[in-house]
């Protein structure tokens, strides 16, 4: 098994592929050195007889399932986002001391604030639970009960055990965002940010998965659920009850309609409706309530 | 722009076009004066050049775009629905000093209670945030972590920027409805209230929109959603998972079916399927479980 | 009206059909014999001249609607599944005295909980509602503002008038399942426990209904929606914003697709997709992330 200290000390940080900057480690199960060709001054962990994938000053760690051992070393990395026994009760909210609330924000009675970021006129209702590391920027609005930087569930099979990649990541949400109540926004895998982009809306009920990145001008409308790692561009706009597969990527401006079901990436603006959903028609001026982005 | 010292005196309240009485001020988009015949004694923003679509009697302020200027005026009207410095802790619940709630009236551990009326032998669990001007019923039970009377997101483009509609409205609910855990019902639009018909049961999961007129004996299993401005007859049923479009209508006595998906109005009783819902059959004696409304 | 009084003393405990063993007391209102072959020194609610039907040696009680009287027959035997006023705070959670919880389990910020069963290792995340009887097994996690043990919400017509049957039952999560946040599991009828099997996930949003027997190692991916009595075998695989319906059985390793609708039941193994959700093909080894049950 691979541990912390089979790694050099300078790369003990963890990062999916996509992420990995100088000073992390990753891992690659394919055998496209495309895939590796932006990594610098960081280990991978690779299959037996694929070290000649990795650039040049990559340092390579073979080993039989790179995916295992890489979600077994992610526990020697965990982190408690949430630690109970160090928050501090401020007129009815649980806050965590190194918490940075800006004093014009107002976080709603019962609510359980971890070490976060909270910017200015920020305002959380009651109930809510913000876990370590997520940053709600200025002007955001959270309704009650919702929950930000929850841990996703990703795992593999190692044998007959399953072996869960500890949720290492974040949640960002841009300025001037507005969350309903009930919402769940799951936090990214390790060195990696889920993000709200700027004036989105994420009406009630609505569930986001681990990794995704929906662009700015987005309106989620209720009980709308995205897989993990979905990728929305400008001005999409989810109907009631839609749901996005994991990995899927929305260009600007996309419409699915209520209850529909994209199983595949949205390369062309537009409506889509159905299961599967399928592009129908161009967006017209006269809809009302939907992003228009310009 | 438009703000509340441009309205008569009298006319300093907003409401949505259909329940704009006296003294109330709306906003019109269109050119039809049968819209408007209900007027009286109020005052409506209406395009330039289209003040003599209004009944007599009625005070007319023309601009550009009255949607935008209604929405505008509304942040003047907003009100805090929840202001988390007034309440006052009781038995582990937090609590509004002008909360009116029957003393048979049992509120759970944990709930964030805003200034609202909660009716005899209601029962409410624990972790529920009920905002302000909500009206819960005689002999409502509302079970965990459920939330009323949140705000819904309507909003317009004023070119680059967003304006909201600040949410004045309110929620209903009747005797004797039935809410389960993790649900959210939203709030009404300006003078407009969601309301959930007598005896309705609303399951675990399921997201209401705003201004939702509900009927009597409804029944919405687990995971329903229901967009905006929903209207529904008595003794409808709404399968697991069922989504019915904003502005939607339904007779009485439909049934949808687990996960289908209304888009247009249902004008006939029986049962619904598929995405888009149709018609499928007339509503059988036999079903067991399902409302039958006499 | 038939009251516990009318009961042997000895069957004075409910039980749906299925579970009644010697000393509860059940209804029947069909006309097979088969169907209460089971039975052995209990009682039994049938119909006016269906007392035949039973086996030698249960007692029958007849009725003209067994279900209706059974139902309310039910009310006799409500208990109170969280007694606020018995509630202690402990550590910013508010506990049952009667809850048993393991020394090394982590109870979040903001829960109340039970008189509940809470094994070793578990560890439950802020704002957790976690009803009487619950049995959380060894290693559980369950996330932010979820829901265990919740009331559902079965009735009958009598009349006018609605009759609830009172959920007299529980829910048993087995050992190393991980449940997400803003879910809810809703607890068994009489005598019936909602099981969630060993190993199994839940993601954030799924709802899961009464009298649900989950398999070990499946996964629901979020915002699933499961109706009441849904069965699943080994390995199943539910994607985002499926939905299955009521008293649905799932064979070992079926896999919904994303927004799949199941109305009936899934025997043969492998990848359904719709609405309604038909077979597609066969489970193909390189899938990833998804339970191989061996």
């Amino acid at each position: 098994m691979i541990g912390p200290e089979n790694l050099p000390e300078s790369h003990r940080k963890l990062s999916i592929l996509r992420n990995a900057e100088p000073g992390f480690t990753t891992y690659y199960t394919g055998e496209n050195a495309e895939d590796l060709a932006h990594l610098r001054s960081c280990s991978v962990l690779l299959k037996p007889g694929f070290g000649h994938l990795a650039p040049e000053g990559v340092n390579v760690v073979e080993t039989p399932r790179p995916q295992v051992a890489f979600y077994r070393l992610s526990k020697g990395f965990e982190e408690d986002y949430l630690p109970f026994h160090s928050l501090e009760q401020k007129a009815g909210a649980w806050i965590h001391p190194e918490a940075q609330i800006h004093p014009s924000a107002s976080i709603g009675t019962g609510c359980v604030i971890g070490p976060c970021r909270i910017g200015p006129s920020v305002k959380i209702g009651p109930n809510c639970t913000i876990y370590a590391k997520s940053v709600i920027s200025n002007g955001v609005e959270i309704s009650a009960g919702s929950v930000i930087g929850a841990s996703g569930m990703m795992w593999a099979w190692d044998g007959q055990h399953k072996v869960f990649l500890s949720q290492l990541g974040s949640v960002r949400i841009e300025a001037e965002c507005n969350i309903g109540s009930n919402v769940t926004i799951v936090r990214g895998n390790a060195n990696e940010e889920t993000v709200i982009g700027k004036g989105s809306c994420i009406a009630h009920g609505s569930m986001i998965g681990h990794g995704c990145q929906i662009g700015p001008q987005n309106h989620l409308a209720n009980s709308v659920a995205l897989g993990g790692s979905v990728s929305s561009g400008a001005g999409c706009f989810f109907g009631s009850g839609s749901v996005v597969s994991p990995s899927t990527t929305l260009t600007n401006e996309v419409v699915l309609g209520a209850g529909a079901v994209l199983t595949s990436s949205a390369t062309r603006s537009g409506i889509y409706l159905g299961l599967p959903a399928k592009w129908k028609s161009e967006l017209a001026e006269r809809m009302s309530g939907i992003p228009k982005w310009k």
